[in-house]
């Protein structure tokens, strides 16, 4: 028992009410993106949902692959962050369309963002049609992976300085994605970060998961990724 | 005005019911982080909350300051994490009383769980008085911001890796906190991170901070961090 409070358990976040509020949120959700995935499927844009950690290189992966490809397929791209436009000032450089959506404090992009932000970039398009929509979740392991917005592929990425034991701790985004990139594999040779204990981790959690290893920066692992990305653009 | 469903705005999360809902929580919570604080006070322990992104070197930093300091200072250490004792288990491995907070999916700690934590810890300390609870938070660099736990001292930290842009990405970790860590300094040749200018951008948001620049593989910085843990420590 406790000698200040007296009391046994100070849970005092009733945990059912808390659970009742998020269920009823991700409702509401769930069919703003069931509605998101009408437009898209409709359209015929194929929508990837990077999500990661801050800092484990999205925007960078997303600069190559839009350098990569952009003469052979119409991209643009949704950047979510809680603050700032960097991100989206950084592919509209490579002549890409891109929407910042600024969550101003939320954790996460949701469906209704999405929705709002992908007419905000239809606006950019001028009529031409897309083919891939890549959608830059706010950096953030958690959250971001409880959230369908809608997406045809989810990706999870982990960069090496991270460390090798983020599958196992963060098991949710491994679960509901189908694809796993592991960024800045330059770094391998400093780092205590052992590849084929991380895929077979993540593995053990989504035996579904296309893995990736690359560097953005040496470029190694990148031409697999392209045309993974090449393939399903179909 | 979208073209599937007619609608002008699909905002279906009425914002103003969750923004009641998340400041009854926050009420909660805070009514709870009091209590926690005069627990801490009461037995004269200072608390420090340790907030950063998966993989920033939390741990590590954890790891090296208890070797460095154990045989002066009583330490004990609450770990949060969505999965896993494996960070407890590293702690412990120094002789240290650590218990392992698990949220099972929630992206934060809050104050209750910290009631709960601060209570198992205690079972293992035979009455032995702790000078300095660390807790190191989920790894998560937005949620946790939003939480106060009864702490004395809130400190971010970023990574190199991570990259220079976090402090005006996420500022509400950098706006609540009185210390700002940049970690993995020794990585510093590898990327384009200015130093002075992440700190600029950090004391733009919070000219209160106590920065700190180190390394826990080659040491630079540690002497400094470990002078300000013991100065705090009265």
């Amino acid at each position: 028992m406790c000698d200040v409070c007296g009391c046994e358990d100070n849970n005092v976040i009733k945990e059912t009410k808390v659970i009742d509020v998020k269920q009823s949120l991700l409702k509401a959700n769930e069919s703003a993106a069931i509605s998101n995935k009408l437009h898209f499927d409709e359209k015929g844009i194929l929508t990837v949902n990077l999500i990661s950690s801050p800092g484990s290189g999205k925007t960078t992966l997303l600069e190559k692959t839009l350098d990569a490809l952009k003469n052979d397929i119409s991209m643009g791209v949704l950047e979510g962050d809680i603050e700032t436009e960097i991100d989206a000032e950084r592919i509209r450089r490579k002549g890409i369309p891109a929407v910042q959506i600024t969550t101003g404090g939320a954790c996460h992009l949701d469906a209704p963002l999405i929705h709002k932000g992908f007419h905000a970039l239809e606006h950019q398009l001028d009529g031409k049609k897309l083919d891939i929509l890549f959608i830059e979740n706010v950096g953030n392991l958690v959250c971001p992976s409880f959230f369908n917005i809608g997406e045809h592929i989810r990706i999870v990425l982990v960069s090496v300085p991270e460390g090798p034991d983020k599958p196992l701790k963060y098991p949710k985004a491994f679960k509901t994605s189908q694809v796993f990139i592991i960024t800045k594999s330059d770094l391998l040779p400093y780092f205590d970060f052992d590849v084929e204990k991380v895929k077979e981790d993540a593995l053990s959690i989504n035996p579904f998961l296309n893995v990736f290893v690359l560097s953005a920066k040496t470029g190694e692992g990148l031409e697999e990724w392209f045309d993974f990305v090449k393939e399903k653009n179909i």
